[in-house]
């Protein structure tokens, strides 16, 4: 397996734009993107855990239920969530039907995806208005204008493609993601769009994909707020011309190691892009009786508010750890927990079997002023192991949503 | 009932006192606090729900266990927790044998705690050393001295009493607490000490105690951090003469609404001085199916680091409110939701059956830039109603945690 270049349309047969139609004020900001298949393609998607849902997901979960897993386009806007509107679904409903008739495909072959403020009033016409231009910017090259487009507070676009085989076929699997507020594990916690040109039945993309994500976005968190709209979704067209993946297997594994080295690097690309964020926390736990411990505590270190701001002073305030272990839910003998910090400037113990060890302040002060940060637990307990993702907590988190609508 | 004077030391019989014996290293700030009854008096007590518990939390909870919940005094230092150190309940100990010996009371009847940072090395030398002053210090107006020694990041000291009638005689009850961040709910999220002299049996205080926490301190939520240490506790020394409460009934009533009059006072006190807040937030949730529904819904709101920093911003961002009532947990119908935030300056409605309502900004502006904020969700799907008491998340958060211990 190797990197390359393209994004969103690394794989064969994708192509992608991203353009300003107007629904943001600002016309410097690409505020609608379009990713579309040749062909047909076996899709899947994972939508957020929260009760109040996007319109959008609603409306995409019909089309992948009507056309049984299969989809040809992904029209997604930001600067309006198009959530918590009366006309929600109507306006949900519109985009993929503008979109399927630019592109001359059913509107149920379109995945439709918002992004932005909640409960703002969201109008039909910039977007029928940028159509016509959106669709002629589709380009094989389009995949950093497309990741532009679904941006909101981002500061970065985060976009990622690997090769790999099947069959003794060349695949590609690439993505473009957005998300930097709003983002906590138990669902789809941002926008993630991938495409790959390996063919593989829908249902086993669906496995494929809710498989994956409970150890990838799902142990994100920059914020604990699960959003009302995210969602993640895979579209694979075939046209890489392995044989389809049916069942479970080598080709299955191999699909998913794919997938995983994708996701892995957008998870990280995310959480580092945190909102006010200043470093990306990585917390592996291991020594776990059972891989459920192991999350929930890696998720539980990664999610206190109190270590995050610890992280953004490079105080190596490992109480905070012991805290967050001991009020996750999880089962653990508090007493056998162990915890370093590691980064490229080296690693240092500070707690053993559940208590203080003497460590050089100036050594892990120099550990924790790098940009990427991993807490290691030890839970000493057995053989489960698992990741989390997080940022810092930093004033910039605070001003960046203490006045986001206006 | 009314509101009086005297604090910790409102009720009859009891005084308290606090120094600097040394524990920190300014010499203008007392570390260690000491309450003191006269005659013993029943204790109750509530602890954390983290498995990481401070060790004096493990001796407090074996001495009232053997004195069948009776005690004489508090002790109670700040600036180190005593928690994940290899030799705490050495020092705890410690801590009641000093304070045993010096008030000539057995070391059991005497309920201990500490706040500060956790992991580091304590020494009892300090505390020996000050123990003759402390004792000397002892006085009814030491309320004001006591807490101040328990003060960590609290920028505001927190006192309460009231006095009210039980069986005719004139009974106080009064309270001193610290708390400002690390602070959630699920436990004793904060170190309370309350005194009353009305007459109750151990068993009734305790009942009173753990019914009155589930809607009391449970409740606050500073920054979704479940402490170690912390603790509520209280004396009652009957020197009130009223006839003892052995039961539930018309007595043990009114006693709840005495207490519950002191700890929702101090719960606004302490969400009030949550680390950095500029904003006392309550979310009121009526109209819920079950009162843990009700409760589940408050928290979330509370808990929100999107919604407190947009309070912070006194911005109406009503979505993120959907949001956390979206992800609670709870099983709410998001379609019947209305919310509407309240101050000084008035109310205004901004979402009705889940969808936004027309509002003035400039008038929300207005309500959300006072001090205290109420966040006024209606489920409009039964008869039950719970508050949480919180603050807004600021810049000053991040700066006091991100360099504490040094």
């Amino acid at each position: 397996m190797k990197l390359i270049e393209g994004g969103v349309c690394a794989a064969k047969g994708f192509t992608a734009a991203g353009i300003h139609c107007g629904i943001r004020k600002s016309r410097t900001k690409r505020d609608i993107s379009l990713i579309y298949s040749q062909t047909p393609a076996a899709a899947a998607a994972v939508y957020t855990t929260n009760l109040v849902k996007g319109a959008p997901l609603t409306v995409t979960r019909e089309h992948l239920q009507k056309t049984g897993g299969i989809a040809r386009a992904v029209i997604c806007n930001s600067g309006n969530a198009n959530t918590c509107n009366a006309n929600g679904i109507e306006i949900a409903e519109g985009m993929c039907a503008l979109t399927g008739k630019a592109l001359g495909i059913a509107p149920e072959e379109v995945v439709v995806a918002s992004t932005g403020v909640i409960g703002q009033p969201m109008e039909l016409e910039p977007i029928a208005a940028g159509m016509p231009k959106l669709v002629r910017a589709l380009s094989p090259d389009g995949s950093a204008d497309a990741t532009e487009g679904i941006m909101t507070t981002d500061t970065v676009p985060k976009s990622i493609a690997v090769e790999f085989e099947l069959g003794g076929k060349t695949c590609r699997l690439g993505g473009i993601a957005k998300g930097s507020g709003m983002i906590h594990p138990n669902m789809a916690t941002m926008l993630v769009f991938l495409t790959t040109d390996a063919a593989i039945a829908p249902a086993m993309l669906q496995k494929a994909l809710s498989s994956d994500i409970a150890n990838t976005f799902n142990m994100v968190s920059v914020d604990g707020d699960t959003s009302t709209n995210d969602m993640v979704t895979v579209l694979a067209n075939g046209m890489a011309g392995n044989p389809r993946i049916d069942a479970v297997g080598a080709d299955f594994s191999a699909f998913m190691t794919a997938l995983n080295t994708v996701t892995v690097a957008l998870c990280r690309m995310i959480a580092g892009d945190g909102e006010g964020a200043t470093k990306l926390l990585e917390c592996r736990v291991s020594g776990a009786s059972d891989e459920k411990t192991a999350k929930t505590v890696a998720k539980s270190v990664i999610c206190s508010s109190l270590l995050k701001a610890a992280m953004f002073g490079a105080d190596a305030n490992w109480g905070r750890v012991l805290c967050a272990i001991g009020y996750s839910g999880a089962a653990v003998d508090v007493n056998k927990v162990d915890v370093s910090f590691r980064s490229a400037a080296g690693e240092i113990p500070v707690c053993k079997n559940g208590a203080g060890v003497p460590f050089s302040e100036e050594k892990a002060k120099e550990i924790l002023l790098e940009r990427e940060i991993e807490i290691l637990v030890g839970l000493n307990s057995g053989e489960a192991a698992a990741a989390a993702w997080g940022c810092d907590l930093t004033y910039d988190y605070v001003k960046i949503n203490g006045d986001y609508r206006t």
